[in-house]
């Protein structure tokens, strides 16, 4: 049995930031996490604070007339011999500062804040910490609460502090993978005129991958960059034989402006002639824009909104009607890798911003 | 505890065929065959037998100014659902039909008439029972033998009782794997302009095989048809991660006219500029047919030699200077198979020529 892990809200949201980084949590295993920050918030009467499993969820009843949603993962992708975290100049390095730790961070900071009563939030907000959005989506926390009970995300505004640099980003791109199957015949390799070579089958496959040109779409005043792109391939029998099968998985990233079924289509279109099947999609979300509430903490952070280049679980707020956003301290280009890191002074930047809006903005 | 089998030499080739077959044998299996064709070649006392766990080898000494190998492995590929054997018309169906328990009949049955006495050989004779041909050559029954013990190997022309459809086949093809790497960058999906798709790269090789045309080339008379072809490719690291390495794996099945070090260049010639490293070769052998020996066996069989396509162990004999040539009963395109089957009338036609050539030829 590990000892329970408590968390000092009154620290810098800096601080705060590497306690939760070397409170370890992998998906599947934020138990302790989910306990520290639930044990942290039921410290504050103005704060109701309720448990599902290992997300845990903090509301104000202030009777305000709009609500906003601050929402952030608890889990991180598997630990790579980086943690404990550790200060280097500006850097805090570790597994998750970026990805998300660093937004958890400002999250607990505000509700702290809201709950010690130093500072009046303009609107009524509710918090989400959730399990296993690094995973599958079947596990994730707020996928499930979304579908169990959707009355808990409804608000005005979401804002999901995933990293963005401490930019706006809004909505997010779509999705979808699909698996194209070259087939053949097999035959002796010693003999391979007898055989169809399923591997050579699939040299026209990844020529169109090479010359593809991935659109810059432009939707409610943001560019999204698209990609098309292999993330497996796969083929081979035995070392003397002509294989019959070569399978090559894509993923096609698509902006906002296209359904899942669009996308679909344009990966039919592009792959035409061959079998497809398409596996896993999600959709894109519209970036929100064009909503009083995120125009203002737009205007509140005084720096242009960006399109977000990345799936986000801003689409399961989008997908229930509610403009959400993007926006947090860390770096997303440092995401999932070894050496990831956050600035300190971002998350000080990011946090007065954030509690700029919250107290006036919103 | 298995019942031991006991083979009866007296049956027809066609009948043994069939026992031989239903005493299953896959590679690393083949101790209960071992032991019954042990068994049933030491009861004649014109042959001197020895065992090297599962290998079995029989001479007769009879001072005869030449002397000529016969020799086959006893080890099947895995099992499909096609033992017991069964006669259907001409064809006897099952697992080593064609690849090569019809050849071991022959074998057998050679071995018989010999240690008999009902036919005199015009060479002294040297047969080779051995294991593990249809696995990695280091559990090589024959390579084993012929590294620890080459002068059992000794001869003036060694005949493999592969299947070749009762035709003589001379000389095999060498082959020569190598893996080529493609390498890449990784990134997220969402943004796979910051890295470079391995998968992607790999598209010029494809290309390049889809692309090649194999030689045909003329050695002593026969024709190798040559074949370069990907046996096996990889790639991939997770659904959202721009891969950073593919590997193509391609076999070259080469002609005798070029050695192993010929064939390396030629790969490395057809992709140059590309990473390539060789895993894996074994050479050619050349037909041997200006050997007196070889050509008195194909007057015999009283239809031209053609070229072996495909890599035997004739190999191993050619590499210690004995001409060697693949003859048997069964088809070479059905080996492997699921529905592999032999055709009764064609053991029969090959045992009558071998025992022709063998009784005065020789």
């Amino acid at each position: 049995m590990t000892a329970a892990v408590s968390l000092d809200l009154s620290a810098s949201a800096a601080q705060l930031t590497a306690q939760l980084v070397d409170t370890e949590s992998v998906s599947g295993n934020e138990a302790a996490l989910a306990d520290a920050v639930e044990a942290a918030l039921r410290g504050y009467e103005r704060l109701s604070v309720q448990r599902d499993g290992n997300v845990v969820i903090a509301r104000t009843e202030l009777g305000r007339p709009m609500r906003v949603v601050l929402a952030g993962h608890l889990d991180t992708v598997p630990i790579a011999g980086n943690l404990p975290s550790r200060v280097a100049g500006d850097r805090l390095y570790g597994c998750g500062t970026s990805d998300m730790k660093a937004g958890l961070a400002l999250q607990l900071r505000a509700a702290a804040l809201v709950g010690e009563g130093r500072v009046d939030p303009a609107a009524d907000l509710t918090w989400f910490f959730y399990d296993c959005e690094e995973v599958e989506a079947s596990r994730n926390g707020l996928n499930r609460v979304a579908a169990s009970s959707p009355e808990l995300l409804s608000a005005d505004l979401a804002i999901l502090l995933e990293p963005t640099n401490g930019r706006v980003e809004g909505g997010c791109q779509g999705t979808i993978r699909a698996v194209i199957t070259v087939t053949g015949r097999r035959a002796h390799s010693a003999r391979s005129w007898l055989g169809d070579n399923a591997i050579h089958g699939a040299a026209p496959v990844l020529e169109l991958l090479a010359g593809y040109s991935a659109a810059e779409v432009e939707v409610e005043g943001l560019t999204y960059r698209e990609g098309l792109n292999a993330v497996y391939i796969g083929g081979g029998v035995a070392g003397n034989v002509i294989p019959d099968s070569c399978t090559i998985t894509v993923n096609y990233r698509f902006a906002p402006d296209k359904s899942e079924a669009d996308a679909e289509a344009h990966l039919r279109a592009v792959f035409a002639g061959f079998v497809l099947e398409v596996v896993d999609s999600a959709p894109a979300a519209r970036p929100g824009l064009d909503q009083p509430l995120a125009q203002s903490f737009v205007a509140a952070l005084g720096q242009p909104a960006e399109a977000k280049l990345g799936w986000t679980d801003v689409a399961r707020f989008s997908a229930l009607g509610i403009p959400a956003l993007n926006f947090g301290p860390g770096d997303p280009n440092l995401a999932h890798t070894v050496d990831e890191w956050v600035s300190l002074r971002a998350i000080e930047s990011a946090e007065v911003a954030l509690l700029a809006f919250l107290s006036s903005g919103a």
